[in-house]
């Protein structure tokens, strides 16, 4: 099943994909967390409902993140593919470092924003604004100290992430969190894909396009860290949560990594495209 | 006004300390967070409250954290007490060095827990689990590039905060989310304390005691990075939310600055104090 978070008219609700239209599950859960939270009953309702209820054209209604605020703060993964690390380390003038565990850091809860959301550039907060396609998960249920033997069986389904970064700020803080939670950092969507329509994380390719042309063209295959070591990671004594975002960390061939680093400008068009998922297309524009 | 959060037969409380008792505001706001968004006439009705209504002795219920569940990440200070930052360095075999912008990161939402709540400690997570008294403000009102002139005006109150640390996560994972985000990793609490009670949050001694014995006894005037600056840069760009916590950085005296380091065990006790707030007192147990 392919959920989505959409507004029309009326309001903000949950729906699902079905060709061309969406389908409301109104009927079923207010919204994507309620979803989630109501488990393997709440998705065989909302499958039943996706068939089975008349639906409208997708251009008639505006696609939001599918998760619109998450509960807590997004979780990302630094240098988790590795070229990416490489360009990222020889950017900065350090010698080029493979993770010997994953780099784990957060983007703010607010910066989450939607498929058709233009990204504000404010060249007084930063003049080195970057884009980073990531496949990202969503967890399912609750758990703490997961074996990746068992990880996958609480993964609740796949979106994309545009982990939209100021490098600037990034370096300038030592951290990242700060230059990583610019107003609406966060691009995420168009969809999250239930994990039954894709068997096989690992097998899809991972692009971004700036202005149509391909900027990062990769495979979720080349991973440092695949999805099962993050979660038995990631949950080492930390609880992880239903409805809790973990991008997955960008492959080579950002703004940072090119000779000279070339960053974003107000007009330039991102699009964060995952294989089986679809695509998330979002602006730069002058800040007002 | 002190206000609490707490816990008593009946369930999950909104309450204003007075003398020795816990007055309840129940007929103000279902909860903190809601208290804080409803701006000055919340504050003036729970005012009103405190002094009206009949209270219960502090030792017949359970305080918890006063924000239970934050809207999203807990936002911390590292290296913002110069001595804490030259005894970090010092003992990964690195150059002291004092940052020139406030390094942000952040711990986990679930990691909030009250000041009675034990905190498990097991080894198959981390060996080398360490304390950080911390003075942490609460923003009020929402806002976004808040120049520091203007930054007091956007927060509530004042807290303690014990950024428990795993020392061994914190470095192996580069950034530091994960070594700060264990399961209760960050108690918070008794009580947060409003503006107008502390008119020079930089005039507040700040002790820690392990098992009775003062390791760390600063000054909040001591910060690197006052909280006037904390709020401008942070804010640069990047929405601040009503009822987000900020926790300012620790200074000197945690167990990794210590000449071998000595990391906390099971049955140790910490009691974080900072001068008309309180003392937050935790203690460490084997997890089950």
């Amino acid at each position: 099943m392919r959920l989505v978070t959409y507004r029309d008219s009326e309001g903000v609700h949950l729906g699902a994909l079905r060709g061309g239209e969406v389908v409301s599950l109104v009927g079923v859960a207010p919204d994507m967390l309620s979803l989630i939270d109501a488990g393997p009953a709440g998705l065989e309702a909302a499958r039943a409902a996706a068939e089975r209820e008349k639906g409208v054209p997708l251009s008639a209604v505006t696609l939001l993140a599918p998760i619109p605020r998450p509960r807590q703060n997004v979780i990302c993964l630094g240098m988790n593919y590795v070229a990416h690390a490489i360009e990222s380390y020889r950017a900065r003038g350090r010698e080029p470092k493979l993770p010997e565990y994953p780099v784990f850091f957060t983007k703010a809860a607010h910066t989450v924003c939607g498929p058709d959301d233009d990204i504000p550039l404010d060249p007084k907060v930063t003049t080195e604004l970057d884009y980073e396609v990531e496949l990202a998960f969503v967890i399912g249920k609750a758990g703490m100290n997961i074996p990746r033997s068992e990880a996958m069986a609480y993964i609740f389904g796949y979106t994309i992430v545009n982990d939209i970064s100021a490098r600037d700020l990034q370096s300038r803080h030592q951290q990242f969190f700060k230059g990583k939670s610019l107003y609406r950092a966060c691009p995420m969507g168009p969809c999250i894909v239930t994990v039954d329509e894709i068997p096989d994380p690992a097998g899809l390719g991972i692009r971004l396009r700036l202005n149509g042309e391909t900027r990062q063209d990769s495979h979720t295959g080349d991973l440092i860290f695949d999805i099962p070591a993050i979660i038995e990671h990631l949950s080492l004594g930390m609880p992880l949560e239903a409805g809790m975002v973990v991008a997955t960390g960008t492959p080579a061939g950002v703004g940072l990594g090119r000779t000279p680093p070339e960053y974003m400008r107000p007009g330039d068009v991102m699009e964060a495209e995952i294989d089986s998922i679809g695509v998330l297309r979002n602006r730069i524009v002058a800040a007002t």
